[in-house]
């Protein structure tokens, strides 16, 4: 069935106050969840909504709480997430970081015990649309095993950059993994092999078999061993800088909380003007996709996306609506 | 043959100074490359300084040059690197990261016009040596095709991470190939294939025969799209920040120079001692290797090769040491 924005964004609303939700945080969890679903990332827009929704309601998630200050010092301030909703403490610890950047040229901000904040591009995203340059990442529970081991220890992180750009902010949105396990099941569900390998079958072969994979749990880190040191070195300094807990302590957990992150904004433009940094962009864009035709940049399918499925409307399947309507 | 640090050390200061160095500028270089070596980073090290002589001999490297300051404002300051020896101008920069961390708790450093760097790792780890954590990338001549193209147009753009840790560093040090050409040619040499998949051959298809991918020039970015898409964030922001050039310019010059690169220093300190930092630090590294032997850390291999052959020597191949001897 085809569902239109408001429609979705209005289902989730009336769902989010039922369930202790005041406006307005009803309504900037609608958008975040709406938009996911608009920009083509359906793991993090509607069909997540209805796993948040059981978070609330088991305690996991406390839809009241807010973050409170535990430390500032120069341009670092460190805040706790008070177990509340990923996606407003993060887009609170986004607005302080745009905030001290406009104070200080950079601002790093730390976050410890929160929630999944659903598609790291949401925040790289924000900070563009106000003219600065971002750098996030987040820790999750251990689901990747570390190069070359075969038992998952590592979290697969999602690491974001984001440029702001007139014609299309540059988002890089990136978890350390190959393929995420969402997107393994789609494949799995579709019949369908993956395009590229994406992790090890119990027979320590490489595979493209979305099932063998999610038996064995060893999912491929991008480039071996630079991906799992990368993911490594993301969990520490995002449990160090917010005095927060790492993917081992998160594993420990019944459920996957009390997470760690960082957001750094750059107040780029008090050096380069935006026409100058436009400029270099496109002339970069150009000759990548002169040379490479098939050559995107990250955040060029968003935006497609977001075109498309505002103007037609979303494709969602019944069984999905089906689940959130008996939320 | 075997040398000793003492030796080689001496043995490049000596050229240096015949090339224009004056002390202490001959000396710092000279550590940097013996370093490197010593490191069991060849490629930065012994293998590259025939390289950079000749490029200070060309007029590629200014000896004598010095970096300016061009912008400060608030925690972000850019830097000309007027075309000087790559590490002086990297190790100042690190210097002023770490400076204006302890002023304001996060440093953000960009230098232009600068020559390469070596080894990225050299400034992750003077940052953690000072106890600050440490985010740095350069941009470099485009050598790496943009996933999925076949036409290099990208940097391999190393990206460093470095945490501070009283019994051996956290340092990730990461080009987004997958092998540097300089791996490809090592194991040509030795007539060995690659353990992983390393790039395309001319046939389309992945590769682990180096002399294959050495001429298909098809190098495989970290994780295929994704690095493909973090080299060119890595790009953007460095020649943004800076006010420099993109890999793009850098590969219209005859030589691989005037190179855009960031420095940012986090005092961590701040909000975390180092007990409680290290601690955080060996609960998750024991984690990681009892769940998985095999697991090591960014960082770990270097200071075993840093002791072994700081007592033993290095082994250096005749036809090295007799380039060198020619200088």
């Amino acid at each position: 069935m085809k569902i239109d924005y408001r429609t979705l964004h209005g289902h989730f609303s009336a769902i989010l106050r039922k369930d202790g939700f005041a406006p307005p945080r009803d309504q900037v969890i609608s958008s975040v969840f709406a938009d996911n679903t608009f920009d083509g990332v359906f793991s993090h827009g509607i069909n997540r909504f209805p796993r948040f929704i059981r978070d609330v309601r088991s305690g996991t998630i406390d839809p009241g709480a807010s973050p409170t200050l535990i430390n500032r010092s120069g341009s670092l301030e460190q805040w706790d997430g008070q177990q509340g909703p990923g996606m407003l403490n993060a887009l609170h610890c986004t607005e302080r970081s745009i905030e001290v950047a406009k104070e200080s040229g950079i601002g790093c901000i730390s976050l410890r015990n929160t929630n999944h904040w659903m598609r790291g591009g949401t925040y790289g995203w924000k900070a563009a649309e106000s003219g600065l340059m971002f750098i996030g990442w987040t820790n999750t529970i251990p689901n990747m095993p570390p190069w070359p081991g075969s038992t998952p220890a590592l979290g697969n992180n999602p690491f974001i950059m984001a440029i702001p750009r007139t014609n299309g902010h540059i988002v890089l949105d990136m978890a350390m993994s190959q393929y995420s396990y969402g997107k393994l099941e789609w494949y799995q569900r579709k019949g369908m092999q993956l395009p590229e390998y994406g992790g090890y079958n119990r027979e320590n072969k490489l595979s493209k078999d979305p099932s063998e994979i999610l038996d064995s749990e060893r999912i491929l880190p991008i480039g071996l061993w630079k991906g799992s040191a990368f993911s490594l070195v993301l969990d520490l300094t995002a449990a160090i800088l917010a005095g927060g807990s790492t993917s081992r302590v998160i594993g420990s957990r019944e459920t996957e909380t009390d997470l760690s992150q960082v957001f750094i904004a750059l107040d780029i433009e008090r050096f380069m003007d935006a026409t100058t940094r436009d400029q270099l962009i496109e002339e970069t864009l150009r000759f990548n996709s002169m040379t490479n035709p098939e050559a995107r940049y990250p955040g060029e399918r968003t935006l497609k996306d977001r075109e498309l499925h505002r103007k037609e409307g979303i494709e969602v399947p019944e069984e999905v609506w089906e689940e959130i309507s008996r939320l």
